[in-house]
């Protein structure tokens, strides 16, 4: 189940609400494409910014419109009651795993995060992803830190950041967590730029932001690298470039959230405030991408 | 209202519940010793991890026990919205004034965290200090986005980080900041070590996290500084340089926690999980330079 494209959803916001038309439509055309697996309150899915009932009401959404597609729920919180909480809601809306980001505000230790995961695998009888988000979370693991906590009953998955963009090192980095870790925890790729080459290194799943918005893309970058289809899946990535360089600039959730909203997939400035989104000049510049690269 | 010394309350936790009684204990011990007001929910007070209903309480609890002392209390949030709850929610309790900090997940843009500010004062008619805390928030102001935001009707502080060790460099970004704001828009500094320094470099106001546990140690560095009486501070804030270290080793709220659960003003293991505060052997430390400087 943890291979192959995991697909972030936004949540988008309209006037502060949960924009549920939205969400579902996005849900909806994640599942119609084809992916492997939807994770709903990803970063992508602003899920640090929601009250625990707006984010039982995604999860509960999410598994309704998925189909036949399994769906994983982010349930970070800076408090492990919290995050124990989102756990049982998560597992009460049919969710088949839970993505786990140690969420910081004061600096946490390794030991912190580790009898964080212990605290939530304890806890829960769903797989546990561990999810490896430095820009966000601000807590850097360790490939020690990793084996430790890949020991622990349920964890099913390590998400790390995105890879060295030589491909010998990327491999030698997934080497090292591979040797680390037990045989049946897969490693995936996040930094959507990075996918192609997560995947040729050695990576078992890509979790992606794009793929939540543009899932056929996605899906077909995916398959290539699958397939061994190794010059194509390159080939795919090098002409995305423009777009890999707008989420370097911008970073790919304001990126994505104003794709979404150029397509008609989410309400203008669907991002939960204080993130305002792109401005009317780099909104510019992501519809001229959309069209050179033919996204929409 | 914004000098002195502003002191800054753990808010201790028992079995993930706030210890409402501990709570009062600090916030009497502080109104005693004399501080000039009272900041409650700020960093040291776990604003961060607590529910709305619990940052109310603790709001409320802090207003009806600091006597004549002013109560700021903090808002900070992750979404706007929340943001804007909890100062009705402080308003209501009866606080002086609202501290906030530019809480990030998705890293924010200097014109986020403005319109940010522009949206708590236009909401509220208490003044509001602004709190620049780059270890937790992970923002970065800059002095020209200090004097927009200190240009908004209510800004009445600023909170600024530790200041260079070196005298000189410490009164030159003073003053650059002075100049650069309004002249009612006070200076406060925090990073306890820096206090003396920052007070002697220009600084209005000493936002103490030591001042929430023992401040009448850290009313007696103040009142020094404010007096003149510069190498009597120095020589106080010299010799407590054992206890500045153990904060730059460990981070000054795991050290203050630990301090107070020593003393018995805090229920053992305070703060909130995951953050598991310092182990044995730590404590023991913290035990030796309390026995040393005499601060118990």
């Amino acid at each position: 189940m943890f291979t192959g494209l995991s697909a972030f959803p936004l949540t988008p916001l309209h006037d502060d609400q949960v924009d549920e038309k939205a969400f579902v439509g996005l849900v909806q055309r994640l599942a119609a494409a084809g992916v492997d697996s939807i994770t709903a309150l990803g970063s992508t899915g602003s899920y640090a910014y929601l009250s625990r009932e707006e984010r039982q009401r995604v999860a509960n959404l999410a598994v309704e419109n998925a189909g036949d597609v399994p769906v994983f729920v982010g349930i970070g919180a800076l408090r492990t009651s919290q995050v124990l909480a989102n756990a049982d809601d998560a597992a009460q809306a049919g969710a088949s795993a839970l993505l786990l980001a140690p969420m910081s505000y004061q600096a946490l230790t390794a030991d912190d995060v580790f009898e964080l995961f212990r605290a939530v695998t304890e806890h829960t009888d769903l797989p546990v992803i561990v999810y490896d988000n430095p820009g966000t979370t601000h807590f850097t693991f360790t490939t020690d830190l990793y084996a430790r906590i890949a020991q622990l009953p349920g964890v099913a998955s390590i998400k790390i950041p995105a890879l060295p963009a030589n491909s010998a090192e990327a491999h030698k980095k997934v080497q090292e967590i591979r040797s680390a870790i037990p045989e049946n925890v897969t490693i995936g790729i996040s930094g959507d730029q990075s996918a192609v080459g997560g995947l040729k290194a050695g990576c078992d799943v890509w979790y992606s932001v794009i793929g939540g918005t543009l899932p056929e893309l996605a899906v077909k970058l995916t398959r290539f690298a699958q397939n061994g289809e190794v010059s194509e899946a390159i080939e795919e990535s090098v002409r995305l470039t423009l777009l890999w360089e707008l989420n370097a600039e911008f970073g790919s959730l304001r990126v994505v959230a104003a794709i979404a909203e150029h397509l008609g997939l989410a309400p203008e400035k669907c991002l939960p405030l204080p993130i305002q989104g792109l401005d009317e000049q780099q909104r510019a510049r992501v519809k001229t991408v959309i069209d050179q690269l033919d996204l929409a």
